[in-house]
């Protein structure tokens, strides 16, 4: 298995205020080509430091990956101190050149200076990566044994590169291929979901199964090498038949998708409209649903009902409610979303009422506690109520919203359960 | 200047799953202490590979800290490894022991394996740092004219450590105290407020002025390092005085507190109760004012009204008004702040219409653009029509709900211009 190592190069790294998410992502990518990270290194545009962590990386590594320092001005210095490192001279490429002079004649500028063409000087013998997001290219240059991989710093140019050119890259050079899928499941725990999928992991060497824990839900990668992709596809659809035989009453999407995403394509397919009432969550439920592109279509109305008047008034549930059982509690929730319903035009609604933290608690219901309902035209309506384990409000809330998403979800296409 | 390396520890972080913000978080607080970092490395559990590390971090730097690798499993090797550079001998903790008896006491299980009894095993010569968050002490041992300090990975306790522990053992080291402060600003690019600070930036050692770029908004921090706490926090005013003076109509708050939160703060000091009704923004702003703790003093209700439908029956919007000037218009959204008072108990409501994209643009109204209505119940009200650069429907979104809150805060205290 081929070892590689992670070096990102900029001093605004190591003065904290940019966090270096191109490491992780990197490295994810890198698993699913059967590439093992052995090392992130972070240094600044030091050219002693940044050549001396280059060849340590380069001592410890069959494969050197950095991140940044690819810029025109004076402070990058990532691929001179490669070429230096490998004896290779820099050179004009003309195609780099070309795509220079092409972004600078769409922003009206005629002339580049001195320093942008620097980002079109590239070592000798290296296989190109042009930019097609920004401008600075990056590339692969073997030497002795080894791949220095330079690629920009900014996450968007550097995932863009990555998909387009170096995923390509490795793949050519191996005789296998790689095929992956993520499974995404709510409401089950990693261990507990570890343990029902156990038949598929245990003893598993292709595909490989690899679960992670998200906040409040889960997913699982499965993974498969094999000599065409046909044949990888074939071995992963298999075990993900497996995966939902074995959970499938968890999962929810074998997509990668986000839940909320999940359910805006569900209420789009069933053309449903879809009304909500939130307490403690605040708006926070329309908010992710209404972040999916063209959710105008399915979501009809919010109603963010924060005090007990605006339950009374806007979703007409009646103040004995309140008064007997609390705003807090499943008559409440219940009397919500019928209320969302009556004042809406939507198919469906869910409604939302609990204790979010840090105060508020009741000794009977405490922080974490919420009660849920959907309900349709037909008078059909499901309500739950449910404790999370208080993680604070941010997190409560998150996971209230999750809850909420998965009872649209079950609610509309039973037939998943 | 000392001089400090950041080695994070595990192998979880290496296959990407998880993101390493700690090294940014310690790298801004160790600038505040006058440390510069030099590097920051990621490395797994394994022994051979991070003994290499810490001994290369080591010989590059004064300080070494490292995050992660403190736990009780035999996977967890840095103290073990710490201590064998530093040839200090592991001795079981008293006072460590004792904290380990309170936590397994607290959770009903009267006995720990040996694995637990190994978190109260620390080098001879160490400082421990007890933590207050978890369970794994860290410490600080000095040999050699090096420092290493060691700290848990989890973010919560490895802050809580930071701040309670870490921070005043290198303050008491040093017979220099460094204060600071961050200024945040709405409605202003980072160059341009640059500019406008010139007089504070240029030529000054101290207090430093430096500006960072958010999303949407920009932050500054003003840092002094002085003998005594008191000269450097009157440094500090001093600086904070003439910023206020330069560029006080953009400052929103002299606290680093975040835009939604000072709104919150503003409202329930003038007992005001606060409306939403939102279009484009779909709940998102509701959402952030929720999440801040007891906003349900001073929130009282929010409509989401992505349908026309909705706003002409939830708002009392009229039908004539859309027809004739589009749903995402200033009198339509002007009568959406009026119809979110007249169908509330709310003394304040803001309003907001308009295409966060990627598709509903038009040639006169881009994605990226909106109106904005702040409107209280003396008949007051602010309108706003803004185009924003397009930059995705998701910071779109974000970047509506600040303009939001700045409207709001800007017309509850006009006194802040």
């Amino acid at each position: 298995m081929p070892r590689a190592s992670i070096v990102a190069v900029g001093t605004e790294l190591l003065f904290g205020q940019i966090v270096n998410t191109n490491a992780p992502y990197i490295s994810e990518q890198l698993q699913l080509l059967g590439i093992s990270v052995l090392y992130h290194f972070t240094v600044g545009d030091n050219p002693k430091r940044l050549k001396e962590t280059l060849i340590r990386a380069a001592d410890e590594s069959d494969i050197i990956i950095t991140t940044g320092g690819l810029g025109p001005t004076q402070d990058d210095l990532t691929k001179e101190l490669i070429a230096e490192i490998c004896a290779k001279e820099l050179v004009r490429d003309e195609e780099a050149l070309r795509r220079l002079d092409a972004v600078f004649l769409s922003i009206g500028r005629k002339n580049y200076t001195e320093n942008n063409l620097k980002q079109a000087l590239l070592p000798v013998g290296a296989e190109i990566f042009y930019n097609e997001v920004g401008t600075a290219p990056g590339f692969a240059l073997e030497n002795d044994g080894k791949t220095f991989i330079a690629l920009p710093g900014p996450p968007s140019e550097m995932k863009e590169m990555l998909r387009r050119s170096v995923i390509p890259y490795f793949s050519k050079q191996s005789d296998a291929v790689i095929y992956s899928k993520m499974l995404r499941f709510y409401g089950i725990g990693e261990s507990a979901l570890e343990t029902m999928l156990l038949p598929i992991i245990d003893g598993q060497t292709d595909p490989t199964v690899a679960p992670y824990a998200k906040e409040g839900e889960c997913a699982v990668r499965i993974s498969s090498m094999r000599k065409t992709v046909n044949e990888a596809e074939k071995a992963v659809a298999e075990t993900v038949r497996k995966a939902r035989e074995l959970a499938g009453e968890y999962l929810y999407s074998e997509e990668d998708k986000e839940l909320h995403q999940v359910v805006v394509e569900l209420l789009a397919e069933k053309k449903l409209k879809l009304a909500a009432a939130e307490s403690c969550t605040g708006g926070l439920f329309a908010g992710e649903i209404t972040s999916v592109p063209d959710s105008s279509e399915i979501f009809e109305r919010g109603f963010v009902t924060y005090s007990s008047e605006s339950k009374i008034e806007l979703l007409g549930v009646s103040s004995e409610t309140i008064d007997k059982y609390g705003a807090v509690s499943e008559p409440c929730v219940r009397e919500m979303a019928f209320g969302a319903l009556a004042n809406s035009k939507a198919d469906i609604a869910i409604a939302v009422t609990g204790i979010a933290g840090p105060r508020g608690g009741l000794s009977d219901k405490p922080v974490g506690t919420a009660f849920f309902a959907v309900a349709s035209r037909d008078g059909k309506c499901i309500t739950k109520g449910k404790f999370f384990r208080d993680r604070g409000r941010r997190i409560n809330r998150q996971v209230f919203v999750l809850e909420m998403c998965d009872m649209v979800r079950l609610f509309i296409s039973p037939e998943a359960l």
